[in-house]
């Protein structure tokens, strides 16, 4: 099934979907092999994955680059954090058109200015879009994709700008009527208070996704209950390998020796297995002669 | 201090010295924090962080780019894994000009024909290149660089080869004449043997370099009796994340839930302060005007 | 009709077909514009237009990079001068993987060795590539190729190599067994004999592209009565362009004015014209609010 | 003399100065033969030679590629058109890092809103930057760079929004505090009237650049009694290219032949020439060895 169907048929799903977070092709690896149905690539962890900020500091391509080894090397869908659509409408437009030819199945826009500033930090980059604005850029990128399946999820940023109900709705509504495919409905809080809010009054007009980051203590059947449709664990592949990465440095920095650490992180085998090395050899065997060709030997 | 310089000292050190692996910004920052002096790009591991293979897959300009992130987020000196050179004595020219302007102190580059094969996998890629010609692209490289304490190392594949002693000592003598700074010796034994052979006949006429990866239970101070003059710990921080990440993926997916394991993983304000977000909020107070600029139509 | 499939056509049609160089969105769109219906991406001209020199300088995705602006720009098919196929079969297969996604029609690579010297220098660079190399490298493409209409065409460099006709016969035999769509028959003789004495042994066995650079004062009745597919005008947008800009640059500076250049030079209501300001003038009046949406701040 | 040191002089020089445009590698090689003493990287040509428009459609970073090619290629300085700075402070700090590291000379940078609109063309795009932003942004720029010689130009935009003097001179005079080194006052009318009006208010403050693209029957000798500092020929290589290429591709296809081209175009020896072959082959003699180290011939 191609992979934009496929993202289409988990948001739209009766029950409660799930799709965890990936910031490089080693990772969407691994997300697959976990047996998640797909993929987040969030912007937060690929830009703390180059070692720069969340702030649209790499640019648009260098994203989509990224993106494009995510993609080549799993099948199963990609749902892009698309920031802003890192400008206007015509930026956003040409984004869907570059994710289109890299088989990404959709992409999320917030309803923030470019360039953002990461949804946790409090900060002048939490200024809402004007709604016209970002409608429009909704109704752009719909009108761009040449796949139907592909998948425009608007985030309503209005609770992270510290406004109410009211305006998250107003917004909801708005992008809904642009042809929005799903809401993304974010909070900071630690508890479910404001989700739970929205999706009463919401009435499941368009599917519902979520990031419980902060309100993570909440069980996820609350969020059945609540008729959420997707769930993204959006960050934490990102946060284990830190954690693992910093252990493991400072481990061998002291030992100064891997005697400790060998039999604690995966072999080389299964590196070489993730990267897919068996086919190659069996290419290799296949398209290369059998003898070889030359030996640029003279010692 | 700059970088090459740093490298320079590094490798010229009469103590024994160790780097240690890195491959996206990320890593790189966690290793300058766990207190190395200088940071290992590994091939290997830049290519399975893309989720492609290590046999030039992902082409120069895009390690490239890695790089340059990495280079940005640190302060000591990094040691690119330079393949082969990516072709002949022209494209490794080219290299060492597009390294320099990235500020990475030096590169280490294999006597084998690209595209080039992982070295602890058997295969028709564990060809050797001609002794002349690796002799000879050692030679522009050393001519190209502008900054005297750019280092070159020349990596001996002859054992991984299959060759034995005399091939190793011949073709790094070879390019020892040919300018190189330092020669790196490689072997897949799970003992140190070759290596020991080597450091007896070599007696010293260049700083030697080494990566562990297979003869790991060899007590750290053997090597310092051998006389080598840095350990690369080649690749173990990408093993850890594949460890962590797997792990951590199989368990979110498993929970449905991130309660059992947000304790386990880096916090948010971790992965921000890496990000060096404290840095942009001071810069914001200084250059966004206080008020929200959002008309730009005052005058 | 999808591009593939137009170019498909282009090679096996009856008659005599013309592609035209083109090496940035801007000249592909001339091309296209002029008529002719199909483009050659000639690696010479790439590396000419970014200031390097054709033997591999840019990295094989920074051309990919040129070519998918190319391909964006227009809606006739690209045939790609694919060098070497920038590696091994691998490499080259690889390489048909990404033209695909960016809707490239075709690729062409020559039976030299990695890294490539242009056919009309003379030099070490000439070196054929190993026949049962090159038929797997051709294999390897076409069976990675998913678009059954995606053409590759194997460029026989025997008479360029100072081979003889024998040689060069049995090369292109190799490659069209090996699964090749079309043969390219190179030479750079001012009169027409290699090919002549070529197109009457090989009878027609595929369809036959030539690039009469140096033979250009031939009658192209000649090409058709030989029975030749394809010619390719391989370098002369670039030509053109680099006389225009050296008469405009040498003028403006003498005369430290435009008053003198102004008529003969395109107006900038063209140069916004062949950018396609006018859609995005639409596209604005659709998608963006009547009003300034400055503030953001509305709600 | 260092490229940076090079722009400084030419904007403080008390003699009318002259920079040309360019838009690749070859176009600013050619115009550095041609005499000039700096290139002027085109916003509006480097996005229309790609076949994109000049409304940041490709990203700083594929701009950036091509500024690294230009600079690679020639050894006067290049002043980047850099639009907006694309974004906020924090990406035009970034932005003067990245042209320091490939030594680009100096920026200009406009006080519009990203994404910008080409000046020249009417439009929603024309809406000035808050002046205190822009101020800000500026500043931001001239603490980052780490050349004290890199210069950073504002570009005032309020007579292309159809403002009037007064809000030209105190948005000169603002980003003059800011520490901009230079103004450079756009008119796209076809008189150089309210460049003079300004040039009399102005006083000399700082140098002063113009482009006097519409108002190019303005005779030289009038730039030079007003004060100018520094003259841009803008685009005039891309439009003489666009030119040439359209009436050599319209001839070629009507003529299926090169037999009347020939002549008029750049020989290909001249494309090798610029290309700077010669070099490589020295370089081969130097660094390759004498005999070919593998034949590669089983043919």
């Amino acid at each position: 099934m191609k992979k934009t169907k496929q993202l289409r048929e988990l948001v739209n799903s009766q029950k409660l979907e799930f799709i965890m977070e990936a910031h490089n092709g080693l990772s969407a690896k691994i997300v697959e092999e976990a047996g998640f149905k797909g993929i987040w690539a969030s912007g937060l962890s690929i830009s703390a994955a180059m070692g720069v900020r969340d702030n649209n500091e790499a640019s648009w391509t260098q994203v989509l680059d990224v993106l494009e080894f995510m993609s080549d090397a799993t099948s199963i869908p990609i749902l892009l954090d698309g920031d802003t659509g890192y400008g206007n409408f015509n930026n956003a437009r040409r984004l869907v058109k570059k994710l289109e030819q890299r088989h990404i199945a959709g992409v999320c826009i917030e309803d923030k200015r470019f360039p953002k500033m990461n949804s946790f930090i409090n900060g002048q980059g939490q200024t809402l879009a004007d709604i016209e604005e970002f409608s429009g850029k909704i109704k752009a990128m719909k009108d761009t994709q040449t796949d139907a399946d592909f998948t425009v999820v608007a985030r309503v940023e209005a609770f992270i700008a510290g406004k109410g109900l009211k305006v998250a709705l107003q917004r909801a509504e708005a992008y809904r009527k642009a042809g929005a495919d799903a809401v993304f409905i974010h909070s900071k809080r630690s508890d479910v208070a404001e989700i739970e809010a929205f999706m009463k009054e919401w009435a499941g007009r368009l599917p519902v996704v979520i990031v419980p980051t902060k309100y993570y203590t909440t069980p996820t059947v609350r969020f059945q209950e609540m008729g959420i449709s997707l769930v993204i664990w959006a960050n934490h592949n990102l946060r284990a390998s830190i954690q693992a990465m910093k252990q493991l440095s400072d481990r061998i920095y002291r030992d100064e020796s891997l005697v400790h650490i060998e039999k604690s992180v995966a072999t080389l085998e299964e590196v070489f297995r993730l990267q897919g090395v068996e086919e190659l050899q069996a290419a290799e065997r296949q398209y290369l002669p059998s003898s070889e060709p030359d030996s640029g030997e003279h010692v």
